[in-house]
């Protein structure tokens, strides 16, 4: 946005509640302890076996201009009436924290930390609003992108959601997190430039009315632009559309590259098959037949099930909405903090709930893959100072339903957290979305196809080494023991 | 976001095709041609009677900054080849033409043209992307927030949405969209200071958990913030959250302002009744529960029924996604062009889908007010030349089912349409968010009940004028004759 304050920063699009902790932690001079968060979330988006983390650049973006504006700091104090005192702390405050993550691309599973925050408490806490909106959404598109493109496999895939993305943010940065997920172009073109993705798209219907007639249209469009694909069904698409393409293409021969046409509406499969036989009857065997109408996962699969002739889909609302689950739920909790005698202690946020019990302690995850097939065997999360690499054999078994074990043997531990900021500064360098996209694309070989298909698919195993077991039990225990302790103390 | 360009321009948040539409019309020379499109949906979302217009404010912010920076110039040429010409002309594009629009809070219904763009052709072409990703997700969740309003009535209802938000456009622009739709406050900092909207929020589980103890986490919020609501379910709700927080009510007295409680988990409207009890046997009947986990409008529905006693309502996730469906269909059509003698022509898409059939020509839309009762008849589009003001008895026909009529006399008819942009010029002041709100209320104050329930409301009528529909017909046949014509010369 160009915004009502030329200095406008992104540190105040935070919930108020952060402020208002930090006032207090620093108020009471324990803003400085230091602290860990992780950021995780508790359950796969959509059914699907896996996701794909995006948002990492992003998230380096925002903690390298992490600085309170002047505005900032009015608005606080005229709005808000925050105290001088602390404002004069924030408005010098900078990010000094260490951050580990995964990188882009990676593939991330249910319960496991993608990023973990090691800074002042007061520093942990405010940026974690923005982590969480960045991370949700991001991971979220790569995630549904990644589910399209394993349905429609060798065909290739347009992302064309602008106009329906939830504002411009969506749309840009969603472009970008489908590509990471598999995804060839992008219709958006600002995204195009941003990011270095591929850009597609040739005419609307608009064009087609603007000319009255298609004859028309094609040939204006055909005058400028080598390569064409036609949009045939502005007024009847077998009886002018597909005809009219053909002649325009037969007009012209070389002069275009007649790459084929657009189908927008009908019914797909019975249209995309008449216009595969006219196309074929006319000798344009080469001539694409794109599709875009409403379509995901679930409707690319029944339509190829019908026979439906295409070679492009064109995906709009459903992909960058994701439309059947337009959220992801991660969290951002804190596991460990400093004590007086300056010791790390963990900590635990107890829930009625049973899943949203947090796992105390800093963490890693590894991804164990077996190296006699190369298969990824299951994720491993571990305190802080183990090392599963160094163990011969690796018993693991299943965090809820511990009975369920195995061990391995002759494996590779990956350790899947990188650091990307030291003492607040950005030693991360992002690679290209070339790259990104490969890293995905290679990461999900390790993975059998079992934990691939998009209608349920089997549970990849994330499980707690012994140890973090061992604690997360022990502070249950200690904070049940709390509970009793002060029942007992009230009667 | 901070971008890889220092002059990034929203000229590039749009679709290829456009770029290479303008192309076209601007190889042809017709790129100049004085063309009309029309914004408008055709369904309303959630099955709801009514959706509440947002999105003027961002639109016209786009509109006066439309202008190809250098390195847009740039990356079409370098990465897109462009040629040189056109680009010369797309440095000097301005936006020239004229905007009509509703307001900010106007009560739209499906079909109804919300703005209306008259402008150079390749300008309104350029244009479109951007003003359907605006109205689309800003629309939809101005009308989403007024659902929630509908049914928590009386009870406050608090927008905590910014982590799960589709990125950041969405939280921020979002916020706002809540705010117009009867939303009374944020907990998005900076949607507060850009916009003018209260901000509330206090503290989460991680200040417990922080200090060990909420009997300490509470004591060190109250030191630095008067009104305090205390966050009870961090370890357990009934057992120690709440009567901690009585404790701490207690000994601080006359020091806090006590608000209340919040809960964030479990059964609500269990806890909520016993807390409440609680609440209430301690002497703090004034004591307000405030409660947030995945609500909206069927959850608080059903919470209600259930007794469930609830102060303020916080919601998240399903509001500032639009959960149930997260995209609106909003389309932006032609409906007439200059042609070759310089006279304005109307044009019509035809589609398989009946409702894809659009209505040709430029159009008003008056909301027809019953002068007896003050209460809105139904909306009325109209050719651009008619004055339904003029008229003694009106008559109003469903514009499918063309036999339902009723002929209406002693009304008031009210142009929705403003013109907001005059030859480019910006020349609509936005009212404040708070008169957007008003205005919203006051709008829904004119609608029947019927209209406004949440499930299986009434259909609102949006009736066209005798001529407007006898203009639209003659467009169907003349293109249905052309479809012959071709058919037959093809034989």
């Amino acid at each position: 946005m160009s915004s009502n304050y030329v200095d406008d920063s992104k540190v105040l699009h935070t919930d108020l509640y952060q402020i208002n902790m930090a006032e207090s932690y620093w108020a009471d001079g324990i803003h400085n302890k230091k602290s860990v968060f992780e950021l995780f979330f508790r359950s796969l988006p959509f059914g699907n076996g896996y996701a794909i983390f995006a948002g990492l650049e992003r998230i380096l973006d925002y903690l390298r201009n992490f600085q309170f504006s002047e505005s900032d700091i009015a608005y606080l104090k005229e709005e808000l009436s925050y105290s001088d005192d602390f404002l004069a702390y924030l408005k010098d405050l900078r990010f000094t924290g260490d951050v580990y993550s995964m990188v882009e691309g990676e593939l991330v599973f249910a319960n496991e930390p993608i990023i973990r925050v090691e800074a002042p408490l007061a520093e942990a806490q405010l940026v974690e609003t923005a982590l969480l909106n960045i991370v949700n959404y991001q991971t979220l598109i790569a995630t549904k992108a990644s589910r399209i493109k394993q349905v429609a496999k060798d065909e290739a895939v347009m992302e064309f959601g602008t106009r329906r993305a939830q504002e411009m943010d969506a749309a840009l940065w969603g472009a970008r997190a489908t590509f990471i997920g598999g995804v060839e172009a992008t219709s958006n073109v600002r995204a195009g430039k941003q990011f270095g993705i591929p850009v597609a798209g040739t005419h609307a219907h608009s064009l087609v009315q603007a000319y009255k007639s298609e004859y028309e249209a094609f040939h204006a469009y055909a005058k400028r632009h080598k390569d064409c694909v036609f949009l045939v069904d502005t007024y009847n698409t077998l009886k002018i559309g597909v005809p009219t393409a053909i002649r325009v293409a037969k007009e012209l021969g070389d002069k275009i590259n007649f790459i084929g046409i657009r189908l927008d509406s009908g019914d797909i499969a019975f249209l995309s098959k008449e216009a595969r036989r006219m196309l074929d009857e006319a000798g344009f065997h080469d001539a694409q037949i794109v599709v875009s109408n409403d379509l995901d996962e679930y409707t690319i699969l029944n339509l190829k099930a019908q026979g439906a002739k295409v070679d492009v889909w064109g995906i709009g609302t459903k992909l960058i909405t994701a439309y059947d689950q337009p959220a992801l739920g991660a969290v951002y909790k804190i596991v460990s903090i400093e004590n007086e005698e300056g010791v790390m202690e963990d900590t635990i946020k107890i829930s009625s709930s049973a899943e949203k019990v947090t796992t105390p302690g800093q963490k890693n995850v590894y991804r164990i893959i077996n190296r006699e097939n190369g298969m990824a065997e299951g994720d491993y999360i571990t305190m802080h100072d183990e090392d599963p690499a160094s163990e011969e054999r690796l018993k693991m078994f299943h965090p809820v339903h511990t009975f369920i074990s195995k061990f391995v043997t002759n494996f590779e531990a990956k350790n899947l957290h990188v650091q990307v900021v030291k003492s607040g500064e950005i030693i991360y360098e992002n690679p290209t979305i070339q790259e990104i996209q490969k890293y995905a694309t290679e990461s999900l070989d390790l993975l059998w196809d079992e934990y691939k298909r998009s209608l349920n698919p089997e549970e990849y195993p994330v499980d707690l080494s012994q140890k973090c077991w061992d604690n997360k039990m022990r502070h249950i225990q200690d904070v049940q023991e709390m509970v009793e302790e002060y029942i007992n103390k009230e009667r």
